[in-house]
């Protein structure tokens, strides 16, 4: 184990925001620790990556299971290093009217972008504690804040991923460990985003420049909030393109 | 089936709240059906209202539980009367350091809190589309706001209920179906936490006057916000004694 | 002075908002004293209400001088009775482009939405804390809690109200001072917004039945936040139609 | 003029963040333009940066007088070049109780922190729009969110604030002019809260270390929100402590 070798875990990282935040700790000098379920799915960023001299590691994780979750831990500051910094990414956005919510989407909602993120950040930050500081990161999303028409299920998860940002905050904070929540108020400019509005039969060039975030923009911001040294912490960023209705 | 004989449905209604709102809506003319998991314990309720000529029904319900919630909702407008106004009021507080948080306690505080209020209120309000009116009330704490240290399980699972209830409100407003979320940020005047401070140590009489809000006090709160004509509702109400912090 | 004749204390209360809680504390037994720059606009209010036996006032008042704010609440404890409840109500809403709003403008907004409710409440409050009791009711809107595009000057004003509430409920609360905020997000069905409809061509037949807070709810609202009890008292209420989108 | 120099202006501008600000944008190669009502106590600071090799400008300045912000913008952009960031920092904080406060005092806290700050906004932007970009920066506090008891005048004042921000931050974002609001809940490390520290008899050592917010740490969030990408705006930032309480 090489203490010294500073560690990120990004946990719930795909192709979009996972793969940003990816790029840039590992630019910064990070070891950089891609956890999903399928990690084979990460092959072409992992390659990017090794290619560019980057350290970084691919592991098989669902995040929804107690052991696989303290088995990626243990093993990441085992095998690569003390875990530096983690951000929990997971959750995937659901529309429903209430009637058609079935108890079952309610749960998978709740149980992927809540449970989860409980179950990484509790984990992660053991570690963090044990090694006196670390940087605790969660994705949210506008439904973190507003329960939407159609959005009881979905919103219910961010909501409750929202309070648990804030309790470990609270709670970890002067224990020097930083807890940290970006709202992310805004479609992101992703390949999936691309498919859903092509499914739709929209053209990209009718997308008005600049109106979906990129990703590249958010891992600056999570980057960002990493380096703020301790007598000046952010807890909660917004982040929306200049163009969008809010 | 009595098409006039107007009706509320109380859901974890126990002997504090529950109670109170019983005795509001009865004394409003209201059939009261009262629902919890073990309705011998409204015994004492029961007969008090029944000999004062109240119209109550106990009924046992798991509000966990999608069948039970649906049977329940089924049975109380077949066999008493339209769903006119339905209050959930589950929930347990509950505070634990983070890393003293099962995974078990985390999943528990949800699903009583959130998952079962999800439940009662899809089942209840279906109903209510259906009558085309009808109040569907939610019991929400300081947590519902506010992950304060020690409240990752809890406060996530009443953010999520808040986020229930926004999302229902935004939805079925336009229907004619009013939801409304009760942000209690006191102690409640209850027997419960008459022993919680007893087990502490603390005598009642050391208590400032007022410095607990009554059970009927929340039970006006919930009966005004009902009468509200659709002009004119209210969809979050903070509720505090006079001497609160906050 | 009439120390058992309870008495209400409109300030800026016009033919819509002001009219309605008029009715309702006259109804409820109140002594009314209608306070606004020009009475004599009062006077149909007054016949009306004088003609159904109730007990009804009018005064001068400009809310924005000191001196008069302080005579008008020490003319209305000698010549009518305590103040056990006063509402201010004053606030015109206006919107421009921020490169159009003159210092003028943006000055004019503060000086009767905010600076005015400041004083209004500083010295109603005043009288009430010697009695021992009182409310202090303060009307808000969509603009006290998001600042619009085109409201730099009314969002900044009714932001400023919001936060005089504030103040005052957390210093007076402990001394049995009661200090609510109505959050009113909607259009209120008032000749004013009739009027303007038909400016532009609207005709009231194609706005939806409800789709405009009544003034007669308004009124209900403060007068449940006034009969509430000091061990549970609300401090912010919204209302909104129905129908509204939020 | 050059149309090439880059300029930053920091209105309201003191010893404190101001100077901060001044450091970490001359440090990113802007002529920093730094406006107060006495230039002369920027004398100090004038020196360490010119002796830095760095771009930087004293003016005078009383914020709260339309002519003189209107002239001071534009001998900026005439005499040193356009501005592409500016910085409203007035406002000082003031804690009276309410039947203490006077509305002199109510009306200075709100003519320097918010009329002032409306003011500059407007201003400042004006040109940002005709150079068809720009960021627009407000310094806000705990009491822009929260009105705590003690604080109606300078609460009123800081929301009033927050709401021009956000007011402008949707009206001119599509316009390419980023506005942002930071947040800082905290006590900030200046000469001055060590000497009303010094003042109540707390010696300097009996402060837990990075218990204060250090300027420095105001200014890199400043200087990363100038920085965003305008797919990515952040529009409010908050920032404290790791060892506050909130």
């Amino acid at each position: 184990m090489a203490e010294t070798n500073k560690t990120a875990l990004l946990v719930g990282a795909g192709d979009a925001i996972g793969a940003a935040v990816a790029r840039r700790f590992a630019a910064g000098g990070y070891s950089v620790c891609i956890a999903r379920r399928d990690p084979a799915k990460s092959g072409a960023l992992m390659e990017e990556l090794t290619g560019a001299g980057r350290k970084v590691h691919a592991f098989a994780v669902d995040a929804r299971r107690e052991t696989e979750v303290q088995e990626l831990c243990e093993r990441v500051e085992r095998e690569i290093g003390p875990i530096e910094v983690c951000l929990f990414n997971a959750g995937s956005n659901v529309k429903k009217d209430l009637h058609e919510t079935s108890e079952k989407l309610f749960f998978k909602a709740w149980e992927l972008a809540c449970f989860a993120g409980f179950l990484v950040g509790r984990e992660a930050t053991r570690h963090m504690l044990r090694h006196g500081r670390g940087t605790m990161l969660f994705t949210g999303a506008t439904a973190s804040v507003r329960g939407g028409s159609g959005f009881a299920a979905f919103a219910s998860a961010k909501f409750g991923l929202r309070a648990v940002a804030q309790a470990m905050a609270r709670e970890l904070g002067p224990k020097n460990v930083h807890v940290a929540h970006l709202l992310i108020d805004a479609g992101v400019d992703s390949p999936a985003i691309h498919q859903r509005m092509a499914d739709r039969g929209i053209d990209a060039s009718e997308i008005a420049p600049d109106s979906l975030t990129k990703t590249s923009s958010i891992a600056e911001a999570y980057w960002f909030v990493h380096q703020q040294s301790r007598d000046g912490w952010s807890h909660e960023i917004d982040l929306r393109p200049s163009v969008e209705k809010w």
